[in-house]
């Protein structure tokens, strides 16, 4: 490697700042249905609570698994928040997406059964509840690229 | 690339469950100290609300920048809570990091000035706000391979 390479090492070029450019529904449920991982947020005796979890979207829906005793099985009934995103910590170029919608609790024997075989918690240990967050607001940004033409 | 390999790709092996270890609270500061980005988490008009954002972290405080009319700014004053994660989403290891604190307005002309140059915001746009959360609680898991010994 060339001195200069390694000195832009040592001082890498600030990155410039991004344009976020709103995305649509359409494209916000795509992008979140494209990954596995996001975190859902909910009010917890009054205070704001966040957990990471894996997911899957089903029907438009997010779909998640949970153990007995977690708190976000109290935010059953409620409307909760989901969260995903992939911006790159280097080059700040991604997407962030955010819905609300009611969290319910799945009961259905075959609808559980059929998560369970479609949605593999990333952690051990026994995840008996499944619930699922039907969107009702979906706002996502995308982060890109500040291209502006002087003519 | 051969057929087995080939074969691999189409019919991923599946990802074990992981082991949850639970970090201490400087376990905890470091690795969010460590990444420059994470997302606050408040409660705005009731409801759960999100925001990703990039930070830095001074005197073991989360610092963010906003502009005026952001949602989190009905924030100050109030517990919020902030969250960052590092987990690869194809070995499912990583880790998790949340904490919870007060969400206080940076006004010292001073102190909004070293910070405005420490933190560049990373989207277009005027930040004329500077929030500083001093943890009050702080967690943190790593997930880990479950190596069990069996003799």
């Amino acid at each position: 490697m060339g001195d200069i390479a390694r000195a832009a090492e040592l001082e890498p070029v600030p990155v410039p700042a991004r344009r976020r450019r709103q995305l649509t529904k359409a494209e916000s449920l795509r992008l979140l249905g494209g990954i596995p991982f996001g975190r859902v947020i909910f009010i917890h005796m009054t205070m704001p609570a966040v957990r990471p979890v894996n997911h899957i979207i089903d029907g438009g829906a997010v779909i998640i698994r949970t153990h007995l005793g977690a708190a976000v099985l109290d935010a059953i009934g409620m409307v909760v928040s989901y969260q995903a995103d992939a911006i790159d910590l280097t080059d700040h170029l991604g997407w962030s997406v955010i819905l609300h919608g009611y969290a319910r609790a799945v009961t259905d024997p075959d609808t559980v059964t059929r998560y369970e075989q479609l949605l593999h918690p990333w952690v051990h240990g026994e995840m008996n509840h499944v619930i699922r967050i039907a969107p009702e607001i979906v706002t996502g940004f995308e982060l890109v690229k500040d291209i502006t033409v002087t003519s």
